[in-house]
Protein backbone atom coordinates (compact mmCIF):
# COMPACT_ATOMS: atom_id res chain seq x y z
CA UNK A 1 0.00 0.00 0.00
CA UNK A 2 1.21 3.11 -0.67
CA UNK A 3 1.57 5.64 2.81
CA UNK A 4 2.21 9.13 3.06
CA UNK A 5 3.96 10.01 7.03
CA UNK A 6 3.16 13.88 7.44
CA UNK A 7 6.28 14.82 10.25
CA UNK A 8 10.12 13.60 10.13
CA UNK A 9 10.04 13.74 14.32
CA UNK A 10 10.17 10.58 16.43
CA UNK A 11 6.71 8.87 15.81
CA UNK A 12 7.04 9.80 11.90
CA UNK A 13 10.17 7.67 11.39
CA UNK A 14 8.88 4.53 13.57
CA UNK A 15 5.93 4.46 11.84
CA UNK A 16 7.67 5.44 8.17
CA UNK A 17 10.18 2.02 8.63
CA UNK A 18 8.17 -0.35 9.95
CA UNK A 19 5.44 0.36 6.91
CA UNK A 20 8.76 -0.09 4.86
CA UNK A 21 9.58 -3.16 6.44
CA UNK A 22 6.45 -4.32 6.22
CA UNK A 23 6.31 -4.01 2.52
CA UNK A 24 4.34 -0.55 2.05
CA UNK A 25 6.00 2.28 -0.16
CA UNK A 26 6.44 5.41 1.75
CA UNK A 27 6.74 9.06 1.68
CA UNK A 28 8.30 10.75 4.67
CA UNK A 29 7.45 14.33 4.25
CA UNK A 30 8.23 17.47 5.64
CA UNK A 31 7.77 21.06 5.41
CA UNK A 32 11.09 21.12 3.22
CA UNK A 33 12.26 17.88 1.26
CA UNK A 34 15.58 18.83 1.55
CA UNK A 35 15.26 17.62 5.10
CA UNK A 36 18.31 15.60 6.16
CA UNK A 37 15.84 14.10 8.95
CA UNK A 38 14.14 12.96 6.27
CA UNK A 39 16.53 11.98 3.70
CA UNK A 40 18.99 10.45 6.28
CA UNK A 41 15.92 8.22 7.00
CA UNK A 42 14.85 7.29 3.20
CA UNK A 43 18.56 6.60 2.81
CA UNK A 44 19.74 2.73 3.04
CA UNK A 45 15.74 1.52 3.19
CA UNK A 46 15.24 0.54 -0.68
CA UNK A 47 13.14 1.73 -3.17
CA UNK A 48 10.06 1.72 -0.69
CA UNK A 49 11.57 4.97 1.15
CA UNK A 50 11.08 8.23 -0.12
CA UNK A 51 11.51 11.59 1.52
CA UNK A 52 9.33 14.85 -0.01
CA UNK A 53 7.43 17.64 0.98
CA UNK A 54 4.23 17.25 2.92
CA UNK A 55 2.42 17.34 -0.41
CA UNK A 56 4.70 14.68 -1.65
CA UNK A 57 3.63 12.45 1.15
CA UNK A 58 -0.18 12.87 1.28
CA UNK A 59 -0.76 12.90 -2.50
CA UNK A 60 1.50 9.78 -2.37
CA UNK A 61 -0.45 8.01 -0.08
CA UNK A 62 -3.63 6.25 -0.01
CA UNK A 63 -3.22 6.27 3.78
CA UNK A 64 -2.00 9.09 5.26
CA UNK A 65 -0.56 9.68 8.58
CA UNK A 66 -0.20 12.52 10.70
CA UNK A 67 2.85 11.91 13.00
CA UNK A 68 3.51 15.89 13.13
CA UNK A 69 3.65 17.84 16.21
CA UNK A 70 0.09 18.44 17.43
CA UNK A 71 0.36 22.10 17.87
CA UNK A 72 2.06 22.07 14.20
CA UNK A 73 -0.33 19.41 13.15
CA UNK A 74 -2.88 21.94 11.06
CA UNK A 75 -0.91 23.69 9.39
CA UNK A 76 1.30 20.96 8.32
CA UNK A 77 -1.80 19.23 6.67
CA UNK A 78 -3.21 22.64 5.37
CA UNK A 79 0.43 22.67 3.76
CA UNK A 80 -0.17 18.53 2.55
CA UNK A 81 -3.43 19.80 0.95
CA UNK A 82 -7.17 19.24 1.60
CA UNK A 83 -7.17 17.85 -1.90
CA UNK A 84 -4.30 15.34 -1.74
CA UNK A 85 -6.28 14.78 1.53
CA UNK A 86 -9.74 14.15 0.24
CA UNK A 87 -11.23 10.42 0.47
CA UNK A 88 -8.27 9.67 1.87
CA UNK A 89 -7.63 7.50 5.79
CA UNK A 90 -5.81 10.22 7.58
CA UNK A 91 -4.91 8.28 10.83
CA UNK A 92 -3.90 11.06 13.63
CA UNK A 93 -1.69 10.03 15.76
CA UNK A 94 -0.67 13.29 16.89
CA UNK A 95 -0.82 14.95 20.83
CA UNK A 96 -1.65 18.62 20.92
CA UNK A 97 1.20 18.85 23.82
CA UNK A 98 2.34 22.17 24.55
CA UNK A 99 5.84 22.45 25.85
CA UNK A 100 6.06 26.22 26.23
CA UNK A 101 5.91 26.34 29.92
CA UNK A 102 8.19 23.91 30.58
CA UNK A 103 7.23 19.58 32.11
CA UNK A 104 4.67 18.65 32.70
CA UNK A 105 3.30 19.66 29.22
CA UNK A 106 -0.06 21.08 28.92
CA UNK A 107 -2.53 20.33 26.25
CA UNK A 108 -2.67 23.56 23.78
CA UNK A 109 -6.19 22.03 22.73
CA UNK A 110 -8.84 20.10 25.00
CA UNK A 111 -11.37 19.41 27.27
CA UNK A 112 -13.99 21.17 24.77
CA UNK A 113 -12.49 19.73 21.88
CA UNK A 114 -9.85 17.67 20.62
CA UNK A 115 -6.94 17.93 17.56
CA UNK A 116 -8.66 15.13 16.03
CA UNK A 117 -11.83 16.74 15.75
CA UNK A 118 -10.25 19.81 14.43
CA UNK A 119 -8.63 17.96 12.11
CA UNK A 120 -11.86 16.56 10.82
CA UNK A 121 -13.45 19.83 10.56
CA UNK A 122 -10.49 21.63 8.62
CA UNK A 123 -10.59 18.34 6.12
CA UNK A 124 -14.40 17.27 6.06
CA UNK A 125 -13.34 14.96 3.28
CA UNK A 126 -10.85 13.56 4.89
CA UNK A 127 -11.70 10.10 7.15
CA UNK A 128 -10.02 10.89 10.11
CA UNK A 129 -9.08 8.13 12.48
CA UNK A 130 -7.70 8.83 15.60
CA UNK A 131 -5.28 6.08 16.82
CA UNK A 132 -1.88 5.26 18.60
CA UNK A 133 -1.80 8.88 20.43
CA UNK A 134 -1.94 7.07 23.89
CA UNK A 135 2.05 5.29 23.63
CA UNK A 136 5.38 6.03 23.15
CA UNK A 137 6.70 5.03 19.39
CA UNK A 138 8.23 2.44 19.57
CA UNK A 139 5.53 0.64 21.22
CA UNK A 140 3.09 2.11 18.67
CA UNK A 141 4.97 0.00 15.66
CA UNK A 142 6.44 -2.73 18.53
CA UNK A 143 3.39 -3.81 20.71
CA UNK A 144 5.76 -6.53 21.88
CA UNK A 145 8.13 -4.72 23.17
CA UNK A 146 5.57 -4.18 26.32
CA UNK A 147 4.67 -7.95 27.53
CA UNK A 148 1.20 -9.58 27.73
CA UNK A 149 -2.13 -7.66 26.95
CA UNK A 150 -2.50 -3.68 26.37
CA UNK A 151 -4.28 -2.17 24.23
CA UNK A 152 -4.37 0.43 21.22
CA UNK A 153 -7.61 3.04 20.95
CA UNK A 154 -8.84 4.41 18.17
CA UNK A 155 -12.35 6.43 17.45
CA UNK A 156 -13.52 8.08 13.90
CA UNK A 157 -16.66 8.53 12.40
CA UNK A 158 -15.80 6.33 9.21
CA UNK A 159 -16.04 2.72 9.77
CA UNK A 160 -14.28 1.35 6.60
CA UNK A 161 -11.23 3.98 7.52
CA UNK A 162 -10.99 2.49 11.23
CA UNK A 163 -11.03 -1.23 9.42
CA UNK A 164 -8.43 0.12 7.60
CA UNK A 165 -6.55 0.95 10.22
CA UNK A 166 -7.25 -1.82 12.00
CA UNK A 167 -5.74 -3.72 9.60
CA UNK A 168 -2.09 -1.54 9.68
CA UNK A 169 -2.45 -2.04 13.08
CA UNK A 170 -2.90 -5.98 13.31
CA UNK A 171 0.38 -5.55 10.56
CA UNK A 172 2.28 -3.98 13.72
CA UNK A 173 1.48 -6.75 15.20
CA UNK A 174 -1.79 -5.57 17.44
CA UNK A 175 -4.13 -8.40 18.34
CA UNK A 176 -7.78 -7.34 17.30
CA UNK A 177 -8.83 -7.96 21.00
CA UNK A 178 -6.25 -5.49 21.76
CA UNK A 179 -7.71 -2.83 19.27
CA UNK A 180 -10.67 -0.84 20.51
CA UNK A 181 -12.64 1.20 19.05
CA UNK A 182 -14.05 3.80 21.55
CA UNK A 183 -16.56 5.59 18.85
CA UNK A 184 -16.90 8.80 16.90
CA UNK A 185 -14.24 11.29 16.32
CA UNK A 186 -15.25 13.06 19.47
CA UNK A 187 -13.47 10.33 21.02
CA UNK A 188 -10.24 11.88 20.14
CA UNK A 189 -11.33 14.18 23.47
CA UNK A 190 -10.80 11.05 25.64
CA UNK A 191 -7.98 9.79 23.57
CA UNK A 192 -5.90 12.63 23.61
CA UNK A 193 -6.72 13.80 27.30
CA UNK A 194 -5.26 10.49 28.31
CA UNK A 195 -1.51 11.78 27.77
CA UNK A 196 -1.29 13.81 30.54
CA UNK A 197 -2.45 10.92 32.37
CA UNK A 198 0.89 9.03 30.22
CA UNK A 199 3.16 11.80 30.95
CA UNK A 200 2.08 11.45 34.46
CA UNK A 201 2.88 7.54 34.62
CA UNK A 202 6.42 8.13 32.44
CA UNK A 203 7.49 10.39 35.38
CA UNK A 204 6.61 7.77 37.83
CA UNK A 205 8.01 5.14 35.97
CA UNK A 206 11.43 6.17 34.58
CA UNK A 207 10.17 5.24 31.18
CA UNK A 208 7.96 5.54 27.76
CA UNK A 209 7.79 1.53 27.93
CA UNK A 210 4.18 0.71 29.18
CA UNK A 211 1.02 0.88 28.07
CA UNK A 212 -1.97 0.24 29.45
CA UNK A 213 -5.07 -2.54 29.30
CA UNK A 214 -8.62 -1.85 29.88
CA UNK A 215 -9.82 -5.05 31.79
CA UNK A 216 -13.13 -5.39 31.96
CA UNK A 217 -15.94 -7.12 34.08
CA UNK B 1 -10.35 4.37 62.53
CA UNK B 2 -12.76 6.89 62.73
CA UNK B 3 -12.98 8.34 59.10
CA UNK B 4 -15.26 11.35 57.63
CA UNK B 5 -16.80 11.02 55.02
CA UNK B 6 -17.77 14.37 53.00
CA UNK B 7 -20.28 13.94 50.41
CA UNK B 8 -23.48 11.66 50.33
CA UNK B 9 -23.73 10.59 46.63
CA UNK B 10 -22.99 7.13 45.06
CA UNK B 11 -19.15 7.59 45.99
CA UNK B 12 -19.05 8.63 49.72
CA UNK B 13 -22.22 6.33 50.45
CA UNK B 14 -19.79 3.63 48.57
CA UNK B 15 -16.84 4.72 50.89
CA UNK B 16 -18.84 5.06 53.89
CA UNK B 17 -20.53 2.04 53.50
CA UNK B 18 -17.29 -0.23 52.73
CA UNK B 19 -15.07 1.16 55.95
CA UNK B 20 -18.16 0.83 58.06
CA UNK B 21 -18.12 -3.01 56.83
CA UNK B 22 -14.27 -2.77 57.59
CA UNK B 23 -14.99 -2.06 60.93
CA UNK B 24 -14.12 1.72 60.90
CA UNK B 25 -16.42 4.35 62.54
CA UNK B 26 -17.72 6.66 59.61
CA UNK B 27 -19.68 10.03 59.91
CA UNK B 28 -21.44 10.67 56.08
CA UNK B 29 -21.44 14.32 56.01
CA UNK B 30 -23.59 16.90 54.13
CA UNK B 31 -24.33 19.93 53.80
CA UNK B 32 -27.45 19.41 56.04
CA UNK B 33 -27.35 16.56 58.86
CA UNK B 34 -30.82 16.17 58.15
CA UNK B 35 -30.41 15.06 54.51
CA UNK B 36 -32.06 12.04 53.77
CA UNK B 37 -29.50 9.67 51.96
CA UNK B 38 -26.79 10.40 54.59
CA UNK B 39 -29.78 9.00 57.32
CA UNK B 40 -30.73 6.20 55.55
CA UNK B 41 -27.09 5.54 54.82
CA UNK B 42 -26.79 5.57 58.72
CA UNK B 43 -29.93 3.73 59.19
CA UNK B 44 -29.29 -0.15 59.55
CA UNK B 45 -25.58 -0.28 59.56
CA UNK B 46 -25.52 0.40 63.54
CA UNK B 47 -23.30 2.05 66.04
CA UNK B 48 -20.36 2.70 63.24
CA UNK B 49 -22.24 4.83 61.06
CA UNK B 50 -23.51 8.07 61.63
CA UNK B 51 -25.37 11.14 59.44
CA UNK B 52 -23.99 14.34 60.03
CA UNK B 53 -22.86 18.00 58.61
CA UNK B 54 -19.65 18.35 56.47
CA UNK B 55 -18.20 19.66 59.59
CA UNK B 56 -18.79 16.63 61.87
CA UNK B 57 -17.63 14.47 59.35
CA UNK B 58 -14.64 16.26 59.18
CA UNK B 59 -14.06 16.86 62.78
CA UNK B 60 -15.00 13.18 63.49
CA UNK B 61 -11.88 11.69 61.09
CA UNK B 62 -8.57 10.88 61.70
CA UNK B 63 -8.75 10.66 57.62
CA UNK B 64 -11.63 12.63 55.58
CA UNK B 65 -12.56 11.56 52.00
CA UNK B 66 -13.75 14.01 49.47
CA UNK B 67 -16.52 12.20 48.28
CA UNK B 68 -18.50 15.60 46.64
CA UNK B 69 -18.94 16.67 43.02
CA UNK B 70 -15.40 17.99 42.50
CA UNK B 71 -17.58 21.10 41.36
CA UNK B 72 -18.53 22.03 44.50
CA UNK B 73 -15.58 20.30 46.45
CA UNK B 74 -14.06 23.53 47.62
CA UNK B 75 -16.88 24.85 49.13
CA UNK B 76 -17.81 21.82 51.07
CA UNK B 77 -14.50 21.65 52.47
CA UNK B 78 -14.72 25.12 53.15
CA UNK B 79 -17.64 24.32 54.66
CA UNK B 80 -15.92 21.17 56.81
CA UNK B 81 -13.57 23.74 58.18
CA UNK B 82 -10.21 23.85 57.39
CA UNK B 83 -9.24 23.40 61.20
CA UNK B 84 -11.03 20.18 61.25
CA UNK B 85 -8.76 19.44 58.15
CA UNK B 86 -5.72 20.55 59.54
CA UNK B 87 -2.71 17.65 59.96
CA UNK B 88 -5.33 15.33 58.73
CA UNK B 89 -4.89 12.83 55.57
CA UNK B 90 -7.46 14.19 52.87
CA UNK B 91 -8.14 11.65 50.52
CA UNK B 92 -9.49 13.38 47.45
CA UNK B 93 -11.76 11.31 45.44
CA UNK B 94 -13.72 13.71 43.32
CA UNK B 95 -13.17 14.71 39.50
CA UNK B 96 -14.16 18.26 38.58
CA UNK B 97 -16.73 17.46 35.96
CA UNK B 98 -19.19 19.51 34.95
CA UNK B 99 -22.23 18.33 33.27
CA UNK B 100 -23.85 22.11 32.13
CA UNK B 101 -23.26 21.34 28.19
CA UNK B 102 -24.08 17.67 28.77
CA UNK B 103 -22.90 14.36 27.60
CA UNK B 104 -19.93 13.77 27.49
CA UNK B 105 -18.83 16.19 30.40
CA UNK B 106 -15.95 18.57 30.10
CA UNK B 107 -13.76 19.07 33.69
CA UNK B 108 -14.06 22.78 35.04
CA UNK B 109 -10.66 22.73 35.87
CA UNK B 110 -7.98 20.76 33.87
CA UNK B 111 -5.02 20.93 31.88
CA UNK B 112 -2.84 23.69 33.87
CA UNK B 113 -4.19 22.54 37.15
CA UNK B 114 -5.92 20.35 38.87
CA UNK B 115 -8.45 19.62 41.66
CA UNK B 116 -6.24 18.11 44.05
CA UNK B 117 -4.00 20.79 43.70
CA UNK B 118 -6.63 22.92 44.11
CA UNK B 119 -7.34 21.51 47.28
CA UNK B 120 -3.98 21.27 48.88
CA UNK B 121 -3.30 24.90 48.24
CA UNK B 122 -7.02 25.63 50.06
CA UNK B 123 -6.34 23.88 52.85
CA UNK B 124 -2.22 23.66 52.85
CA UNK B 125 -2.15 21.53 56.42
CA UNK B 126 -4.31 19.37 55.51
CA UNK B 127 -2.42 15.98 53.91
CA UNK B 128 -3.79 15.69 50.18
CA UNK B 129 -3.90 12.08 48.44
CA UNK B 130 -5.84 12.47 44.97
CA UNK B 131 -6.44 8.80 44.66
CA UNK B 132 -9.85 6.47 43.49
CA UNK B 133 -10.81 8.69 41.23
CA UNK B 134 -10.17 6.85 38.16
CA UNK B 135 -13.07 4.40 38.27
CA UNK B 136 -16.43 3.49 39.20
CA UNK B 137 -17.56 3.63 43.02
CA UNK B 138 -18.51 -0.54 42.85
CA UNK B 139 -15.18 -0.58 41.38
CA UNK B 140 -12.94 1.58 44.05
CA UNK B 141 -14.17 -0.46 47.13
CA UNK B 142 -14.56 -4.12 45.42
CA UNK B 143 -11.45 -4.12 43.06
CA UNK B 144 -12.37 -7.91 42.76
CA UNK B 145 -15.86 -6.73 40.69
CA UNK B 146 -13.21 -6.56 37.78
CA UNK B 147 -11.34 -9.53 37.28
CA UNK B 148 -7.62 -10.14 37.59
CA UNK B 149 -4.57 -7.21 37.45
CA UNK B 150 -6.01 -3.64 37.16
CA UNK B 151 -4.55 -0.60 39.13
CA UNK B 152 -5.28 1.93 41.01
CA UNK B 153 -3.10 5.74 41.27
CA UNK B 154 -2.72 8.41 44.16
CA UNK B 155 -0.64 11.55 43.98
CA UNK B 156 0.20 13.40 46.79
CA UNK B 157 3.08 15.41 48.54
CA UNK B 158 2.90 13.56 51.93
CA UNK B 159 4.82 10.37 51.73
CA UNK B 160 3.46 9.38 54.99
CA UNK B 161 -0.14 9.93 54.40
CA UNK B 162 0.23 8.06 50.83
CA UNK B 163 1.44 4.81 52.91
CA UNK B 164 -2.03 5.66 54.90
CA UNK B 165 -4.22 5.84 52.03
CA UNK B 166 -2.18 2.65 49.99
CA UNK B 167 -3.61 0.85 54.06
CA UNK B 168 -6.67 1.47 53.28
CA UNK B 169 -6.97 0.77 49.61
CA UNK B 170 -5.43 -2.45 50.92
CA UNK B 171 -8.13 -3.16 53.19
CA UNK B 172 -10.47 -2.82 50.43
CA UNK B 173 -8.90 -5.07 48.52
CA UNK B 174 -6.22 -3.44 46.53
CA UNK B 175 -3.28 -5.52 46.08
CA UNK B 176 0.25 -3.66 47.00
CA UNK B 177 1.35 -4.42 43.56
CA UNK B 178 -1.53 -2.62 42.21
CA UNK B 179 -1.32 0.91 44.65
CA UNK B 180 0.82 2.58 41.84
CA UNK B 181 2.29 6.39 43.64
CA UNK B 182 2.41 8.52 40.36
CA UNK B 183 4.09 11.17 42.69
CA UNK B 184 3.36 14.50 44.22
CA UNK B 185 0.19 15.97 44.26
CA UNK B 186 0.70 17.88 40.80
CA UNK B 187 0.25 14.62 39.08
CA UNK B 188 -3.73 15.12 40.09
CA UNK B 189 -3.55 16.66 36.57
CA UNK B 190 -3.09 13.22 34.86
CA UNK B 191 -5.06 11.39 36.81
CA UNK B 192 -8.46 13.90 36.68
CA UNK B 193 -7.75 14.59 32.89
CA UNK B 194 -7.78 10.74 32.55
CA UNK B 195 -11.54 10.61 33.60
CA UNK B 196 -12.40 12.04 30.47
CA UNK B 197 -10.35 8.85 28.96
CA UNK B 198 -12.91 6.63 31.11
CA UNK B 199 -16.37 8.59 30.35
CA UNK B 200 -14.98 7.49 26.51
CA UNK B 201 -14.74 3.91 27.28
CA UNK B 202 -17.83 4.25 29.12
CA UNK B 203 -19.92 5.09 26.63
CA UNK B 204 -17.63 2.70 24.32
CA UNK B 205 -18.25 -0.29 26.76
CA UNK B 206 -21.37 0.71 27.72
CA UNK B 207 -20.62 -0.20 31.27
CA UNK B 208 -18.96 1.48 34.49
CA UNK B 209 -17.32 -2.28 35.35
CA UNK B 210 -13.81 -2.05 33.75
CA UNK B 211 -10.49 -0.10 35.12
CA UNK B 212 -6.61 -0.13 33.61
CA UNK B 213 -4.08 -2.15 33.87
CA UNK B 214 -0.62 -0.18 33.36
CA UNK B 215 1.68 -2.82 31.80
CA UNK B 216 5.25 -2.02 31.63
CA UNK B 217 7.93 -2.99 29.87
Amino acid sequence: MRVGVVGTGTVGQAIGGRLVELGHEVVLGSRDSANPRAVDWAAGRGDRARAGTFADAAEHGEIVVNATAGVASLAALEAAGAGNLAGKVLVDVANPLDFSRGFPPTLSVSNTDSLGEQIQRAFPAARVVKALNTMNANVMVHPAAVPGDHDVFMAGDDAEAKRTVAGLLGEFGWPAESIVDVGGIAGARGLEAYILFWVTLMGAFGTPAFNVKAVRA
